[in-house]
Order: C-alpha cells, then sequence, then structure tokens
C-alpha cells in the first residue's frame, strides 16, 4: 500500500510566516470590500492603499475525510470605519464538520452562527482554543493592536460554502464604540 | 435542530494545565513498565517513586466523523535505563484517520510506522506542526531536559488501537548514548 508521508511544517511566530508556507492567501482589502458595513470607506481606502486584511498559509494536504486540514491564519490590526479587520467567514460546504482554532498571538473574537441564525460569539487570546461545533459558520475579528494569530485545523474534505454570509453578513458585528469593543446586532437580519 | 454549542479551553503553559481540564489521563510508570526496553529496571523504580511519565487533557467531544478531538499532552522529562520517557503509542480504531501535533514546549521525538512496519521519525520543537497521515501508528518521546507539552487534534470517532505496539513496541527506538539521542532498531522485529 502506498501511505500518505508524514511531515513537518513551522511557525515561525516573529516573522509570521509558516515553512514551509503551502498554499498562501492574501486577502486584500479590495478583495474583502463586501464584508464591510460601510462600504464606501472600504472602497476608497482599497483604491489608496489597500492594506492586507489577513494572510491564510494552507499545508497542503488531500481534501479527503480521513486526512485533516491546517492553517495558520494572520488577521491584522484595523478598522474600516468602527469595524474591526475581519475574515470572510464561511460555512463548511459539508455543514456537519467542525474546526478548531488555537490562538498563538493577539486578540480576537471568533464570530459564529447556525443555520438558523442562531449566534455565538468566542474570545481569542494567547492559550485559548475555540471549538467550532458542525453546523456553525465562522468568522475571527482581531480586536487588538498586533496581528491576531491562530492555527486552524478541520476535516479533510469539508470545504467552504460562503452562501447567506455574504449576502448579509453574520447577524452580529464587533465595532468599536467610544474606545469599547462591542457586539451589535446586524441591521441586514 | 440542536446544534452543539461551541466553547474555549485555555491552555495555561507555565501550570501546565488546561482549563477546563476536560478528561484528564495520567500515566505513571506502573502504568507503562512495558513500554520500556528494560522491564526489570522499569518495574524497581514503579514499586518506588513511581512517577507519572505522562498526562493527557482531552477536551471532551462527542465520538462521531463530523467532530474533532483534542487534547494537551505533556511528557515528562527523563530515562528508563537508557530509554527516554515516551507514550504508550497507537493505531486509531479507524486506521484510515489522521492526526496532528502542534507543539508548544520542549523538545521530542515523533516515532510512527505504518502496519507493514515502514518506519518514520518526526522532530518536535516549539512551533513544529507535525502531520501524522492516516494509517500511520504515533508515539511521542521526550529527549528533553523540559516537560514536552503539544496539542493533538484528530476525528471525533478515529478511536485506539494498540495492537502490535503493544506486543513489540514500535521499529525504532530513541535511546541515549554517551550523551547523544539516537535513532535505532528494536530488537523485537
Amino acid at each position: 500500500m502506498d501511505y500518505f508521508e508524514p511531515f513537518n511544517s513551522y511557525i515561525e511566530l516573529e516573522k509570521m510566516k509558516l515553512d514551509p508556507e503551502g498554499k498562501l492567501i492574501i486577502r486584500r482589502l479590495s478583495d474583502v470590500v463586501d464584508i464591510f458595513q460601510d462600504k464606501k470607506t472600504a472602497k476608497e481606502i482599497s483604491l489608496k492603499e489597500n492594506p492586507i486584511i489577513y494572510k491564510v498559509y494552507n499545508v497542503q494536504i488531500p481534501e479527503e475525510n480521513g486526512h485533516l486540514q491546517h492553517c495558520i491564519s494572520i488577521v491584522f490590526p484595523g478598522r474600516i470605519g468602527n469595524e474591526y479587520y475581519m475574515t470572510k467567514g464561511h460555512f463548511h460546504k459539508i455543514k456537519g464538520t467542525s474546526e478548531i482554532y488555537l490562538t498563538l498571538k493577539g486578540r480576537g473574537k471568533l464570530v459564529m452562527q447556525t443555520p438558523d441564525q442562531k449566534s455565538k460569539v468566542l474570545e481569542m487570546k494567547e492559550g485559548s482554543i475555540s471549538y467550532i461545533p458542525p453546523y456553525w459558520a465562522h468568522r475571527t475579528v482581531n480586536i487588538g493592536d498586533e496581528p491576531l494569530i491562530f492555527f486552524g485545523v478541520y476535516r479533510g474534505d469539508a470545504g467552504h460554502n460562503y452562501g447567506i454570509i455574504e449576502k448579509k453578513e453574520f447577524v452580529k458585528l464587533i465595532v468599536e464604540r467610544n474606545g469599547q469593543i462591542n457586539v451589535i446586532d446586524n441591521p441586514n437580519y
């Protein structure tokens, strides 16, 4: 039998890199203008500085049930209007699959919701292990002043489904008001 | 639909604890005398100090395909004769499932083998992410002077199968000789 060979990747936290880097996805503001409530400001900034909002280093693994995908994600600090930088967020294509995030650095919020729009928000900080059970869509938001770096694991064949998230965003939004971090209702729902 | 609720666990590296601690497994030498080549010495020490060889904090998750088990393991430093402290090691009950280790602290060797006794040994050190693909039995060995602490993730229903490992141990042994760390052939094979 031909066995898939074990191997190591190495996180270099200070350099914010994975070695080997695998498949690197870089999302600049121009790629994710629509995830922000203030799309006008997002658009303007995307035409000037166009900052990197987040990066994901994906280790390359077969997309099969017995395998485990894993990645290092980096969400940079910043805001568009009063909304913090964040990932697009998604359900899994195979909805009944889960995901785990181990936070290595920074401070964040993990925003989740079910297909029937039940919501849950967890803290992310160094040493937090967040369990995202089957069926929950998930997004990460950087609420700190430094990059939010976390390790993620999910089933090999889980896939991504942007679905309703792409149309209406999440039920809950994470915004700054008077120097405070607030979880508010999304007016789109 | 009833959804399993998301939740956090927190690693406290300095205290070597998980909070909440989940299901804690403590393996003292008396529990694992037979994994060492020098069983006579192991037995003697187990009747005196009986040190803890390793601990595993298991987060409690349904044992189902869509879920992901996760745990924090701590292998303490030490040797029995010239053999370093290590875990029992196992295949998964569902053999075609994988596992991932992210090393948080310490230095180790990850010893693996296939059912047809092909062997592979990877380094473990802070920031190493080791991918244990489907079918590979796996054991961790502490080759350093401090606890080896790592985060593990595997499919909810993967299970454990000690099988041939319990009878013959692994094809490769990790031993100290003249202050050096050596990977040697197991005479049982």
